[in-house]
């Protein structure tokens, strides 16, 4: 059974103090109002994706939206819980269970949840900054790599973001603002991280029997990779992603891709340093030649990467970003991203990560 | 694809401040001790079934027992977390995206997660009691059950647990002493409540193609249902389950079988209440009828319904019951369960329900 995201919505990104359950209102209430012909009792499964410590929140939205469904439970699994629910969603349609699937994300930018306290025990930097810098330094030394190169990464998400209605600082930083931002580590400075902060957004999956009631451009989930490859991130090779790259050679092989197919991707830029290596483990660009890339896409106006901004320059509402990955690449398969369209757009992929890209996510999309 | 469970495991419940990462390890690891032929590499995904407040468990979990699976994340919708995971690893290996699946469950006593926050503010008392309580006055009013009755539940579930040595508390209660236990509310006395406790549990779930290579005797999941059907409970009935009535129907459905051809069941007795209710509610007695059976049961040492004892009788580890009710019914169907062994158990029934009785899930299982 071939599963399709029929419906998707955003919220505005934020740094508000936006309760959850309005976050998951607000992305579902939008879902149904982008989505023709589709009721509550249409819905088999409602799955959310938080990080939210706040319990049974699946059937609490079920129940502010006016959904009664068969399924409904919280999936987390860190940066990534958004691709996890929609995999998740994924089987239910291809087994059987379920014809139509919400899976809703959202959360609040000041979520105490944010740092796997399990690895939190390495030196003077909460988890994120510590592993962020040293993926940084690993990659200078191998590949020669400079602060230059790392800016052009921030430049360019944020400049895309400048045409993402939802982003939360749509600003655009020139590569000397970039650069002479606050240096927070020897390898890191400001703009070189993603921020997180409030948001929510929401897609609808659908099996081949009943997506065209809700979409006439259904956009079918191909190809899906997934890799967990250790909780402690010092176990791999500082330099590439070894969840990344196993992730997208399931997916590639499942959806019958090529790397070079790939028409726009939804890339997980949790740090500059981040951006470069995945685009390399994606086989986008032969390893070390990312940093090469970012400038000429930046000088030419190209959007093929990180098309809304990225988590840098849209934001990263931890439970969302992943399905707000999949909104934006629908949304670019239908032709339907106004400023932020890519040209004759017929492959997407999202990748999408967690805790020092310990574990990944891809997916390959079509239309 | 059929799904088979193939392995499973216990710790022993407690009262005991275990961190959550060990409770998880613990169950993982006597799974392994316990299931022929199973290595690590064979395990495609990992879920973690928990109300805990930590982030990326189902990693660190991998990660702590030398697994990498490809997918991996927590499950949460409190007290049936356990069959949500289940009914999701079920469909991963249904759609073809997995062929083995570990499921470990497990919940600290202390754990905060455990009352529904977004319904606390219904009167003096926290949320379960609050419900619990309802439903008993509102069973009494209409079917005139008595406190002898209701203690006749208990009763059965103790002298049950007296059999299970993963009891965090085996011990017998007489009707009177149950009926004198303290008063917590008008309707309700101590020994008529389950209670969190401390535990985990752990299965392994395998298609046909591989199953056998664990388990001489896989015991198939045949039927599956579910519903939510509201987060406020006070829009039910306060006699019946409709999230079980509902979820009982489709898993009936399923594996083409009649309430009467259940040959052991595992309930979700939080209040002695729930146990009558439930076994109204899924048929295996007429509506009002269930407090007649208990007593019956009792003084004829039956064990078809709870032959582990029962949420009240075990203990009620929230993330792990639902795993745990699997495991029990397994080994009825395995023919493994000794002491607690219902005589040619063929078909099995687990039914798992949350905050209220506001969502359920029912599996039929098969040997």
């Amino acid at each position: 059974m071939r599963v399709a995201v029929a419906g998707y919505s955003n919220t505005k990104f934020s740094l508000d103090e936006t309760p959850i359950e309005n976050l998951l209102v607000s992305a579902t209430k939008q879902l149904f109002h982008n989505t023709k012909n589709l009721e509550q009792k249409d819905i088999d499964a409602v799955l959310v994706s938080t990080n939210n410590v706040k319990r049974y929140l699946a059937p609490v939205l079920s129940e502010l939206a006016g959904i009664a469904p068969k399924i409904s439970h919280s999936v987390e699994n860190m940066c990534n819980s958004g691709t996890n629910a929609i995999v998740s969603g994924f089987s239910y349609i291809a087994s059987g269970m379920a014809d139509v699937v919400l899976i809703t994300g959202a959360e609040q930018a000041e979520n105490p949840g944010q740092i796997l306290d399990w690895d939190s025990s390495r030196g003077e930097f909460q988890h994120p900054i510590f592993w962020g810098t040293i993926f940084t330094k690993s990659h200078k030394r191998k590949f020669g790599t400079t602060d230059e190169e790392l800016a052009y990464v921030s430049a360019l998400n944020h400049k895309n973001a400048q045409d993402n209605p939802y982003a939360y600082n749509p600003k655009q930083y020139t590569i000397q603002e970039i650069s002479e931002s606050k240096r927070i580590t020897e390898d890191l400075r400001l703009l070189d991280c993603s921020r997180s902060c409030t948001g929510s957004s929401a897609i609808l999956l659908a099996s081949e029997n009943v997506a065209k009631k809700y979409t006439d451009s259904p956009v079918w989930i191909e190809g899906i990779g997934q890799k967990t490859t250790s909780a402690g991130f010092t176990k791999n090779d500082l330099t590439s992603i070894e969840s990344t790259i196993q992730a997208a050679n399931q997916a590639y092989s499942m959806a019958r891709i090529r790397p070079n197919n790939i028409d726009v991707v939804e890339i997980h830029d949790a740090f500059s340093v981040c951006e470069l290596m995945i685009l390399e483990d994606l086989g986008i660009v032969p390893k070390g030649k990312a940093a090469k890339l970012v400038p000429e896409l930046y000088n030419t106006n190209n959007k093929k990467i990180n098309p809304r901004g990225g988590l840098m320059g849209a934001g990263h509402p931890l439970g969302a970003t992943g399905v707000a990955q999949i909104a934006e690449i629908t949304s670019q398969l239908q032709g339907l991203s106004q400023k932020r369209q890519v040209e004759n757009a017929k492959i997407g992929l999202v990748q999408n990560m967690s805790a020092a890209a310990t574990s990944s996510t891809v997916l390959v999309l079509k239309n």
